[in-house]
């Protein structure tokens, strides 16, 4: 399709940036659209500056057009500017000091409860939210959502980054916030301007014949990618100067290796039964 | 912040077809990016051609561009263009033509066999991935990297409809594309050129009260929130010319009425743990 032969070609930065030295064919294909996606970081350091009012109307304009199952619009989002709130949740997610300091915390939420209302102002049975596929899709939803506002936000200038940390104690979460039964915070999400003394940068992912299966599941790749990967983040946490103890793929094995890795969250069944879910 | 006072401005095309005639205050912050966004619409009519494998590089550059919780990459995705295996999972899904007809299906996975494989190697437990809280974690990691390929293929011109019928019968996917256990097809995507004499429409979401909440969680905006997009749902399908019965509200509630309305999914427990999931 390109005139010029891509391994003659110079290397594309955004694509650079996130595979390392690996050579990816995606270069004949790029545009802006893409390109803005391809430089996501991650960001831990936040200016006070808020958030304003048009810009969160604008990310969550982008998150409602991303689809929903069946358009039932299974989730919700509790945008938190209060800073003693945001305390609390930053306490809540394992003290994470970006989660008090970012001027917007927006919690996605998991939220049947909407649906369940729908229906009992109907006088009809919703039995069918009683069941784990139904929690599934509303967990589904919101990380779709959420996914367009992160990219929206950062479209506009704003920083992002994920807080799983959420689920650690997802009951205390559920008090703070005011849900609902049957309302459950899938995640939080730091937004605000990037402070400029701590820059964040795009972090490397493994080669996409790691991730990426033609016609049928083959892990014939895999342990050649995770040496790779090994390397390419290994050169990352370097140029960084992170002083990271052990390889990717240790440092990962060690974040899985039981309960007690988990930050709590080994109990996450037992919560959302607290919160109302049946998980049929 | 903007010098045309926003409630005298002419409407926002893209904030018009998404929220119907609701205001939004989103304009103010709008740009080419969030517009992108915003034209998403899904699409249940393909022409044959096929999508490049440039086109599916940068789709997959963007899907791992997406975050990923702990960096831990918990998700896969096969790519199908073979013509009898997409004939197959339309099966599975519930006989959707699109999915047969569309060039590519892009069958995404929460994938702990990946990370299970790798503390193996390394001789290390990985007692973490029975918790739900990982299977959860996979699920969230699939979710926003396909969202963000549905993005990057749009931009491309290419469209996109979400399969969630793909969870209708679990194991038969799994067989299918020869997934490992621990691998679980969450969604399906298909991907291909819209057909021009089928076009598709943007669909209105309910206005931002709806699922945006300020501080804590509020359910007052909700009743009159969901009688205006009754409305909205019912000029769009008359302006699309589409035959359907009753309004949004009565439509979602009969989808969630009970176990029968979830096409063979109020099983998923069951399916998940003959995957190989404990789920604890």
């Amino acid at each position: 399709m390109s005139v010029t032969p891509g391994p003659h070609r110079a290397p594309h930065p955004g694509l650079e940036a996130r595979y390392g030295s690996t050579a990816c064919p995606a270069a004949d294909a790029l545009n802006p659209f893409i390109e803005q996606l391809l430089s996501h970081r991650s960001v831990r350091a936040y200016l006070p500056d808020p958030v304003s009012e048009a810009e969160l109307a604008a990310i969550i304009a982008a998150a409602q057009s991303a689809a929903s199952s069946s358009n039932l619009n299974l989730w919700s989002v509790v945008a938190v500017r209060d800073a003693d709130t945001r305390a609390q949740l930053a306490h809540c997610a394992g003290d994470q000091v970006h989660v008090r300091e970012a001027p917007l915390q927006l919690v996605w939420l998991a939220d049947l409860a909407r649906l369940r209302h729908v229906a009992a102002q109907l006088g009809r049975p919703s039995a069918g939210l009683d069941y784990t596929e139904l929690f599934l899709t509303a967990v589904i939803d919101a990380a779709l959502a959420a996914q367009n506002a992160a990219a929206a936000a950062e479209s506009l200038g704003l920083g992002t980054v994920y807080i799983g940390g959420m689920r650690n104690q997802p009951e205390q979460v559920a008090t703070l916030l005011g849900l609902p039964s049957e309302a459950f915070a899938v995640f939080g999400m730091c937004v605000g301007r990037p402070d400029p003394t701590k820059p964040a940068a795009v972090k490397p992912r493994p080669a996409q014949s790691v991730v990426l299966h033609h016609e049928r599941y083959c892990q014939d790749p895999l342990d050649a990618g995770v040496e790779a990967y090994n390397q390419a983040m290994a050169r990352f946490y370097e140029a960084q100067q992170m002083k990271v103890h052990g390889t990717w793929d240790v440092h990962s094995a060690k974040r899985i290796a039981g309960p007690e890795s988990l930050s709590g969250r080994d109990r996450l069944v037992e919560a959302l039964h607290a919160l109302g879910f049946k998980l049929k």
